[in-house]
């Protein structure tokens, strides 16, 4: 049993809390109390995910600080973006090997940045020693009754995708390869992806089913079907193929990406035929093209995907009990 | 970059993944989908802590793993306690070195029991390969403007504090020495500390300021002192004495205990004195000793404690964010 002394650590708690933003008058009580203690919003609900990103597992110990810091915080965005909800709070638990002031400094200004950008108020979190690994815990709120779910998905839905799914996997091939140019587009959509949260919000209402594409495009429409007893036909032709992938490789083997490649964070929705031109309205603002890519049909599993595009399967995560 | 195939973590998932009890109507979405959706209480804030137990920093290795889940969740919950906020909902977020099934059910069951206990449902979290790391998130909800702030002392207060603390650190004294006899109350103390929910919410509307002890009394008081901007006279005569420890320990010693063991999370409160009697009231059902131990005094620190008192400084705990 050893606890190291405070000293070394007091640093973290200075780069992480500082006081609630003067405008956030739900934040009733913030930093330095037993708990943080929130108003919620009258007449919504609540939604609540927790991820765990450790080194080596998740991202690369040799990535920019910055980018760990943004990361973390953007994959657990990425679960309330899916639910539809309004990014509020969120708690770190940070385990670190040791405290390098400048690695700190960066790490904490990736995370902030992209919090202070989402509207969600860091509230808490510990620090302790140990392998890095960053804990974080989002809040988010929807009106009641409005979350979208992944049992949602009817037959004769349209599945649809926003943005260029496919890139992060291609970024984080490049890293592999030590082509660490960390603001190619490709290694950028891996670092740094954006959690759609605006473009969920949006599609509340819209979307019957929603999921975030973490695992791979398959993988996560997997899911759905799962969740919702349907089965699904895909058009490999209508996927949506971001220049820079078509730029360095064969056509089947961007489509490969699209489908299998994890770690984009774009929305995988479902949705009636006669709302994808209300949807494509509602995200352009976001400059988020929303692309059909095919169909919910009775049954179960995937149609239409030849076997060559199933070469790299998405990752297989570990189980989550809520992903 | 590698990630452990999910078979050999779905033990965990199926450990700890259940369907939310069919009572609690405040569990819309529970585990299955991309977060947890959740009814606030109207007219109530919530309350929010995170706590990360670390082997061989927060817990032996070797502790029995009910024990070891039990205290993860028991000292989370301990801060809503010093809140004064009812536990609702936690998430956890899992790091394990491999996959032991016998080890996890042991594990889950000692989580669980305490989470039944104290109604806090477990909605979510994840599980991910690494060394021994259990971090978790209470959520928990107070009449709004009710909570138990550390700020709250007032010149002429009485500092009361409840139960019995000393115990666990006499208790991990024995464990570290090999007496590894997990029923002996001294070590039941350390190994399963109880959450003292039931008299936080007790003590609402009455305690100026609570804290729970986590780093050793005196430490603990010096964070209330420091957030209020006052000072303390201990009266040391008027230290509640277990029985266990003066039945191994010189008088001096158990005092020593009690002033700087941490690990008990009993719950230190400033009260007005003529609400004293009304809080002991409140306590009794729960069979819970609430014993006043000093005053609160104009300017700063805390008198009365001889040096022969701070043999041993609690433990120096990292900082916390929100502790």
């Amino acid at each position: 049993m050893n606890r190291a002394s405070s000293s070394e650590f007091e640093l973290i708690a200075r780069y992480l809390s500082r006081p609630a933003a003067p405008e956030r008058s739900d934040v009733v009580v913030g930093n330095g109390d037993d708990c943080a203690v929130l108003m919620p919003s009258p007449g919504h609900q609540l939604a609540i995910s927790v991820d765990t990103s450790v080194v080596d597992v998740h991202f690369p110990q040799d990535a920019p600080p910055a980018a760990i810091g943004h990361r973390a915080l953007a994959v657990a965005l990425s679960d309330l973006a899916a639910m539809g909800a309004k990014a509020r709070w969120c708690c770190m638990a940070l385990t670190l090997p040791a405290a390098d002031a400048e690695w700190l400094a960066a790490f904490a200004e990736g995370f902030r940045e992209l919090a202070d950008r989402s509207g969600c108020e860091l509230i808490g979190g510990d620090v302790t020693r140990g392998p890095l690994t960053i804990g974080v815990t989002v809040h988010g709120e929807l009106p009641a009754g409005t979350a979208l779910r992944r049992s949602g998905a009817r037959e004769g839905d349209l599945i649809a995708v926003t943005g260029y799914p496919g890139r992060a996997a291609a970024g984080l091939e490049r890293w592999q390869r030590g082509e660490q140019d960390s603001d190619h587009p490709l290694l950028e959509a891996y670092l740094r992806p954006e959690p759609r949260l605006a473009a969920g919000e949006a599609l509340r209402g819209l979307a019957s089913s929603a999921i975030d594409v973490s695992d791979g495009l398959l993988a996560d429409l997997g899911h759905v079907l799962a969740a919702s007893g349907v089965g699904a036909r895909i058009d490999v032709e209508a996927l949506p193929l971001a220049t820079p992938l078509r730029a360095i490789l064969e056509l089947d083997d961007v489509r490969e990406r699209v489908l299998n490649g994890g770690d984009d964070y774009e929305l995988l929705v479902t949705l009636s035929a006669a709302d994808l031109a209300e949807a494509q309205r509602r995200l352009a603002p976001l400059h988020l093209p929303l692309t059909p890519i095919g169909r919910v049909v009775a049954g179960e599993g995937i149609e239409g995907v030849a076997p060559r595009y199933l070469a790299h399967r998405g990752w297989d995560h570990f189980p989550e009990i809520v992903s």
